[in-house]
């Protein structure tokens, strides 16, 4: 560790971006290792003498550790789970001590392709490892002991996020009390590996990636913004499509008798592609994708239940109707294979318009769930403590 | 008409593509017209003395003329509906006059953007106008007049063909006696028209697409093959996907840890991107998806209903339970359009695996389907004929 800088900030109000860096080469699954790292965090709320009330907050494909607040008073919106994340909220600030970890292989403040190489001092490009899911999680574990926690309280992600508390749950399982996993899956589906590849060969196809050694240089924002259009259609469902644009045009009500984009269903992706490019690196998109495409629970360990059995957590499993990316099949089989190993999982299917997206829009369903399923945790760790000095805790209260 | 030519050809097997050519302009939907035309098209069987015979066949986005039998005894596929045309198939060439017509704006015999602009001397590539489906059907208008056919017994198509055939039905209500209407909708959804809309992005950013005017030169074969990709996976279904390809590697038995494709999945893909373009010409691909996109019976009628009342013919509807691009509902919303004006019409629901390439491929469980279909119009159409004179036909047959 080298810095290790801790802000304070006023409430859920302003925060900031914390970093942390690693020296200690982190060995990685595809071989080799990362000679140096450093992961963008923040954290909110605060962490009590016992050191037992953290939750780590694990982010989807294109978010980042800036889960809650605002960095500056003109900041136009909150982060990206701010509704759940304050006093009174599903992540209670008043309770829990909650860090939002980055990934390494981002571009938002962690060690990416677009960081520095130490071997060449020019940007690692297309030099950069190839990560998995696995990797990313053994760097954010020297983040959650460099803040003295042994064992989370719970671990909690959404889409990719879900990933990364599915992996915390079953290669670290004893530093894991319990996983909230929302709009999620054990493993890429073929059609999700389908969906990124196309993303990924229209970046490498536009000319600008040069190889991916495209810094200093253009960027290939075209390849970045037709893999961003096809993977947020894949985020709605039909139903929203219909609802928020059907077919009207954008600017007219006659049809242009033009090849150039006219319905409002066009102009809004046209734009989350531009706006995308603006915060997003786009070799970083080809190595989270990629991470994404090699996510394989049942692979790794045989079958979905034999990877279930490493973890000794209690599961919240969340989806939603409309989530054809991932869904709510894809929570059922991870509840089913829990519940053949005798470990407790609860799995709600919520009614949703909003198709995948609905982890990061529907705030008010997710709430009383998360609430109920942390309360119920507090209550079995109470009694766990009460329980240890007799080891006849349970009978007590049991009379 | 400038060229008729009818080849003869030995039974089914083989073959010739034939091309029709007129020269007096064709007033389109968006204005002004195309000054003059070819189509290209393909007969199987023989048209009776009455002309009371002809089925038409229309083709999807990427089909052609080419529906059944081989151009050569070489050819290592035939036409893209082989099985459901033939002596005793779905599409009897035994009893039906089969043509099977090529759409304007498309690439293969019929006139296109890549068509020489008889204004300039040089293709017509951007400069060529924005279609409708509607246009495209005007066109085939003057293909079926020239080949004598005042009524057509039958029009038939999946997916865009099947736009061409409610098109038909309702601009022509008195030229269609019967419509099999496949894997079809009586309008674009918007996610079709987000995903054709990332296509022709993907497309246009090509810099080879030079604003259509790449003739001549390297044509944007990264561009269409991102396009082709799209839409293949809309074609598919995830359990077809899931079964046919899983999370197999090409290559190798364990991962590379590379950024290249190496999925069973993503060769396929890259494959599908490939041959499209030794096939497809990028802008056809451009101009066929926005008339899809502006494909909107409900909304240039003010409703389905009364879109449907337009047309007296009857009609057989059939969708597929895995088809997402256009499903059962699309097909069951134009079934009861036509119920609600006491229009004869069966809408069947099949179970099949592959998505909405169903029409493409599940034959055995279309042919019945068809076949009672058409059987009972031949019937309806005796008994019509029947009555005629007398007026009593019916009441002869209900004692």
């Amino acid at each position: 560790m080298i810095a290790y800088q801790r802000d304070t900030h006023t409430g859920i109000g302003l925060v900031s971006r914390q970093q942390m860096s690693w020296t200690t080469p982190l060995p990685l699954e595809g071989g080799g290792s990362l000679a140096h790292y450093t992961l963008a965090y923040e954290t909110y709320g605060t962490l009590n003498a016992e050191r037992s009330n953290a939750i780590l907050l694990l982010h989807a494909l294109s978010g980042d550790a800036h889960a809650a607040g605002r960095h500056s008073p003109n900041d136009r919106k909150p982060g990206w789970w701010d509704e759940m994340v304050g006093p009174g909220r599903a992540f209670d600030t008043d309770r829990y001590f909650l860090i939002c970890s980055n990934i390494i292989g981002g571009c938002q403040g962690s060690t990416g392709p677009s960081s520095r190489n130490p071997a060449t001092g020019r940007p690692y490009a297309a030099e950069f490892p190839v990560l998995t899911i696995g990797d990313m999680v053994r760097a954010q574990a020297r983040l959650v002991d460099a803040l003295g926690i042994e064992q989370l309280f719970a671990v909690a992600g959404g889409s990719m996020g879900g990933f990364q508390a599915l992996e915390w749950a079953t290669a670290m399982p004893e530093r894991v009390r319990s996983v909230i996993v929302i709009a999620s899956s054990a493993r890429s589906a073929t059609q999700t590996i389908a969906w990124n590849s196309i993303g990924r060969r229209a970046i490498m196809s536009d000319p600008r990636w040069r190889c991916g050694d495209y810094y200093g240089h253009e960027p290939p924002t075209d390849g970045l913004a037709v893999a961003r259009m096809i993977g947020h259609v894949t985020y709605l469902s039909e139903e929203s499509l219909e609802n928020r644009f059907s077919r009207r045009l954008q600017h007219n009500t006659e049809r242009a008798f033009s090849l150039e984009s006219e319905f409002a269903v066009e102009s809004y992706l046209e734009y989350q592609g531009d706006t995308f490019n603006a915060r997003f690196d786009a070799n970083s998109y080809l190595y989270i994708t990629k991470a994404m495409d090699y996510w394989d629970l049942p692979g790794r360990y045989g079958s979905l239940e034999a990877a279930m059995e490493r973890s000794n957590a209690d599961f919240l499993l969340i989806s939603f109707d409309s989530d054809w990316l991932y869904p709510p099949s894809e929570s059922e089989a991870i509840a089913k294979a829990l519940h053949r190993n005798g470990r407790y999982a609860e799995h709600h299917v919520l009614h949703s318009e909003a198709g995948h997206d609905s982890f990061l829009v529907d705030f008010a369903a997710q709430t009383p769930l998360i609430t109920n399923f942390l309360n119920r945790q507090e209550i079995s760790m109470e009694r766990a403590v009460a329980e240890q000095p007799t080891g006849l805790g349970r009978h007590w209260s049991d009379l």
